[in-house]
């Protein structure tokens, strides 16, 4: 018997998003149904829901930022029980055999891993977010919320956690290295706290000193305005690893002349248009520029309890769900500190 | 008492090299004066002899790939007597005193390193390469040939080795690596056979196949074109590290596309134009695109060391300094198999 939740879907580029029901699938041996709590809004929502990468198959339920409670488990399900506080983030499944899913690292797995929404499950559903009050999710998936960290402020950390721990472990961050943080939004303000619990100085990188305030409190040593007319000349050379948290195109040799030898610049998201860049601005220090992209399901447990251990939580606006649409627009005008959360008792 | 000696100079981005003589400077207490037997050709020669990376000072000896024997020794040497066998690279000198320097990565010296021609030396004056008879360096910049290279065929390593050596050192090539070398050219020919003696599995991508035979020869496993229309698709995600060894801009985004999760495309040459790429191609397997700029004293040395271990030199043809406009000729035209390298006898 499938279980029939509320949820909120988009319909199409352009309506705003509407109150429906969808059918979960019935909890499988080795699947775990979970009552959502919270979920966070983010920027990927927008891009699926506006049709903005590719064209999005409606209706769609978003939302991979899913904090909730364990409500059912399957029979042969061993590492979770009802009640349990779980999370589940942008996969929910992958191949479990290629050599990245035996290594852990379902992200690149060769097959494709199933995003948590507007994918095929391996079942050939169509996959459906955490707009809504429940979803079930093979326990491979599910991740474990540690009790220090609750749950409207772990949510956020199931996407835009790990996408700031990953590339911060993978390149070393940690006492001796110098971090600049580009962007003081939902991924930067995760950023700078692990940076810092990491042990790295940290600088962030904002357009503007408006959130300053807010940067040195969360861990940053340095801020500086990317506006100002001498901030690049004067930070030349300064940085190990660079972590752009902004989607934009922005100008490649500028912030690659901010690194130091054997700096690496780190995108985090996918600019709409191709990036140019001289190599020369890489080669006399052996510079690198890269972009990751989530991370796999042991190093987001990784993350998760890193989090609780170093008090590290998402600064969140908790909205009801009626309020999403609004959310979307102040999302794409930067207007949040630093995520919003729906809480999914609202649907009801 | 200065030492007066022959050599070929460059005297106007268009006219053909010009026999002349210069003064070395005077053997200072820890400077050795070195007989120059061979001195290879490299494509930065060309560049520099007609102005294309900006306006060159005239008249200029060019030449860093420099092999010969010691003449003379200043009062303070200690690592060098008369009659040893000796090489000189890119780098005369550097600020001895920063971190780089110190740590023995000179080519990344903060004050910028001195180059062995085009240069401004320590002492004020303009710095003159290997197209000569001689050539007075300070002792900490001289290299070691081990007996079991010659000489000619040393020459080209002092660049050429070590600008390959070092990204397949920095980047990890060796078993159980799959390196593709792209270009089979002054560098690619040394590349190859650097990767296959770490133990790497070494492919060629050429434009053609016309130089099969040779890379198979030289140690590669594998040879593929990159006119071939399926080469790209074929090869897909299939190596840890594409060094490009070609100057000419490429597509970055489909040489991205060979490299496997983790992989790094390096440049060893910097196009004349910004190159351009999405970075979704570096973003879903985290890839890297770096570049890397000859090496360190120290490295260098090393590498002439591996080279004479491993049997790896240089294929040459040897030629006198009146066929040097000539051989410029057919160095832009990649008609050469693999360097040029003038005899110095053939000054007198």
């Amino acid at each position: 018997m499938p279980t029939t939740v509320r949820a909120y879907a988009a319909t199409s580029p352009t309506d705003p998003l509407a109150p429906t029901t969808i059918d979960l699938r019935d909890v499988g041996p080795r699947d775990v149904r979970i009552d959502i709590r919270y979920v966070g809004i983010c920027h990927s929502d927008i891009h699926t829901a506006r049709s903005e990468w590719g064209a999005t198959r409606y209706p769609v339920v978003l939302g991979h930022e899913i904090a909730g409670v364990v409500a059912e488990v399957g029979a042969e399900v061993s590492r979770f029980r009802v009640g349990d506080r779980v999370g589940v983030g942008c996969l929910v499944d992958s191949c479990r055999e290629c050599r990245y899913c035996r290594r852990g690292d379902e992200q690149f797995c060769t097959e494709g891993y199933v995003e948590t929404y507007s994918s095929t499950g391996r079942d050939g559903r169509p996959t459906q977010g955490g707009y809504a009050e429940g979803i079930v999710v093979t326990e491979d998936f599910v991740l474990r919320i540690p009790d220090g960290l609750a749950l409207d402020v772990a949510a956020p950390l199931l996407c835009a956690g790990v996408t700031v721990y990953s590339p911060l472990r993978h390149w070393g961050a940690g006492p001796g290295t110098r971090v600049a943080v580009v962007g003081l939004g939902g991924l930067g303000h995760v950023a700078v706290q692990v940076a810092a619990a990491l042990g790295a100085e940290v600088t962030v990188l904002s357009q503007s000193l408006r959130k300053q305030e807010d940067g040195l409190r969360l861990g940053a040593g340095h801020y500086a305005a990317t506006s100002a007319p001498d901030t690049f000349a004067r930070l030349a050379g300064s940085f190990d690893l660079v972590l752009n948290t902004v989607s934009a195109s922005v100008d490649v040799d500028a912030y690659l002349s901010l690194l130091d030898v054997d700096g690496t610049l780190v995108n985090l998201g996918i600019p709409e248009h191709p990036q140019s860049l001289d190599v020369a601005s890489l080669l006399m220090r052996r510079l690198s520029y890269a972009a990751s992209n989530i991370g796999g399901i042991r190093e987001t447990q990784e993350m998760l309890d890193f989090c609780a251990a170093h008090g590290i939580a998402a600064e969140v606006e908790t909205i009801g769900v009626d309020r999403v649409d609004e959310a979307f627009d102040r999302v794409v005008a930067s207007d949040v500190r630093y995520r919003f959360v729906i809480d999914t008792a609202t649907l009801a």
